[in-house]
């Protein structure tokens, strides 16, 4: 059993790690805290990002020579590979630990099994303490290496009755300052942003992360099929680095220098079985193939901003794991919805959610919301 | 000063007086509670029906004889005119009261002035204990006054996309059965509950009150322009009493012995000066037109159930007084909206709200919010 002062430092660390959020990718983010032989927090780190130290390894730097006989918190359990850095269940073992308390297993298959070695070395190793925690924060990735693709967090910002837009179009601003600036915090965390070429065109975006001092910007994503998206357009910028996907026989020849990745387009009717009448998946590429690609690249975490015809294309393909909603208590009666065509047309088709939380933000409500049942990936 | 006591007498006084709710109109909801001499309580009472005793009446009835000396606690100004009943300010005096707390001044023209009676009698008056509280409970026939209309509650369940049924018209259910119980509690507290003939044709409702005992049943409106109810609809059985309003020249010769009344069509761009381009207001009804012959009827608080349609000439009238919208935790990505055109066509002139509660009804959300602007009536 972990002690109330071991429980509160996994907290501790918890909250360490928690600091590079969006940072870390491909890497998930990690805290760890020392405790000296008599129980005395000895020294704390978090992983800061790919190719840098391991929690453990900050930590364990913090703490020096108290180390010895100590105990060490760690959120996930350490590593057992060696990488761009050695394998972390070594270096506790050889900084002459006697018990390790991790919070969450590792489930990836290359860097698991660190308990095992650290209790073969005669280490006293425990696991669990505050797990649900843990997991909350490292919810994207620890969900990315399940799936096999990036965690996506779809967010958008409607009127109390579902609209995006007023009739002609104007949407600035449907929601509130407070609401805006809790999205670049969303930005902040993810390690991509995607957008649909119907948002690009509608507003333009430049998709930064702005009022976070010293971000790491996240990749910006244009899905863009048909490569409508001019030079000039300011999501194109120096301020992040940009992928625009496309169609595999788009014409980019106006895009030089651009990051372009082709994509095959969607299958018809990606939601299965059911003959909608609706079509095909309206955002023309394959949702699938675009995570993949992300993957590839190294995103765990992906924060879709629309619009609601790519949002439907991604409903349609299972791949959206969570919602956050913000919700302006306006009305509009007329003017696009948040979500468009997710090729459902019967209410027994409708992707039913939990509401995980429920927040006011500014005026506004930030609803979340995850499917009910695992999504097909 | 009031005391505890008599603090929480009035509390108490509140609570009585809701127990009325839907079932005293034209008259508002009051509750009375007595205090002898020594402040024990000693009577209380709560107006159940027009025409019956007003809550003081009731309350004086249970103390009897010790009321001599005591202490009145009325939730609304005790009433200054003979009507069906006597006026409950002589009822006071005559009872033998010294002192009489009331929360809520009388702002109806005939009935106030209750509190000068009080005084010129040489009794001890204080007003504004638990106003808040008090005004709450009774914000629909207050409302009603001072707008000279029915109090306006509309009520809709949507995902949380804002649809309120799917691509092929299906909507059972998209709320749970605990919001749909609640939407029960909604109509027992409502005068009148009203749909428009689109509901009509698609759900064919019922709209009496089911799963609440004594309850009195509001008067079920068909808002039906063109006369398409059926005589076999559901909506006119005997459960209780129905009236359809139609356009002044609508065919009713298939409705014999039905309610009907006739009233005048929508002007054009009921939200003013915009030329929308979607028209005119849909309803095709004149919304005041259908108010006031509500407010003649007796009718002081309305729900309104839709469809979006008619929420939409509501909206545009300026004739929403509060919104109770049950979101579901679900996605559809299709289908109608909660809401149809309200003549707002630009951002600027979204209707804007402000929240007032948010609760969780079983997994669904109860958002509860108000025009932040008074609106016209």
């Amino acid at each position: 059993m972990a002690t109330t002062t071991e429980t509160d430092a996994m907290r501790r660390a918890i909250a360490l790690s928690a600091r590079a959020l969006g940072a870390t990718a491909p890497n998930p983010v990690v805290g760890a805290v020392i405790l000296d032989a008599s129980g005395a927090v000895a020294g704390e780190g978090w992983h800061r990002k790919a190719g840098g130290p391991h929690a453990e390894v900050h930590a364990l730097r913090d703490a020096g020579e108290r180390v010895r006989g100590g105990t060490a918190l760690v959120t996930l359990e350490p590593c057992n590979h060696t990488g761009r850095t050695g394998p972390c269940a070594q270096a506790l073992i050889e900084a002459g630990v006697a018990r390790v308390v991790y919070a969450v297993a590792d489930p990836s298959p290359t860097a698991a099994g660190g308990g095992a070695t650290l209790r073969a070395a005669g280490i006293e190793v425990e696991s669990g303490l505050l797990a649900a925690e843990a997991e909350a924060v490292n919810v994207a990735w620890l969900t990315s290496v399940r799936r096999g693709r990036p965690y996506v967090r779809w967010k958008y910002a409607a009127t109390l009755d579902g609209r995006i837009a007023a009739a002609d179009g104007t949407s600035r601003w449907i929601s509130s300052a407070e609401s805006r600036a809790d999205v670049h915090r969303l930005r902040a965390e993810a390690d991509a942003v995607v957008v649909g070429s119907g948002t690009l065109i509608a507003d333009d975006p430049h998709l930064a992360v702005r009022g976070i001092d010293g971000v790491t910007q996240p990749l910006r994503v244009v899905v863009d099929t048909r490569a409508r998206i001019t030079a000039a357009a300011p999501v194109l910028d120096d301020a992040a680095p940009t992928l625009v996907a496309v169609g595999k026989d788009a014409d980019t020849a106006h895009l030089p220098g651009v990051d372009v990745v082709r994509l095959p387009y969607a299958a018809p009717s990606a939601r299965g079985g059911e003959a909608t009448g609706a079509g095909e998946a309206a955002s023309g590429l394959d949702i699938d193939a675009l995570l993949a690609e992300l993957y590839a690249r190294g995103v765990r975490s992906v924060l879709l901003e629309g619009g609601p015809t790519l949002a439907g294309a991604f409903v349609a393909a299972g791949a959206v794991d969570t919602v956050v909603a913000y919700l302006a208590p306006a009305l509009l009666g007329a003017g696009p919805n948040a979500l468009a065509d997710a090729g459902i047309s019967t209410i027994a088709q409708a992707l039913r959610l939990d509401v995980t939380d429920v927040d006011r933000v500014g005026p506004d409500l930030r609803v979340t919301a995850v499917p009910t049942a695992p999504q097909e990936s």
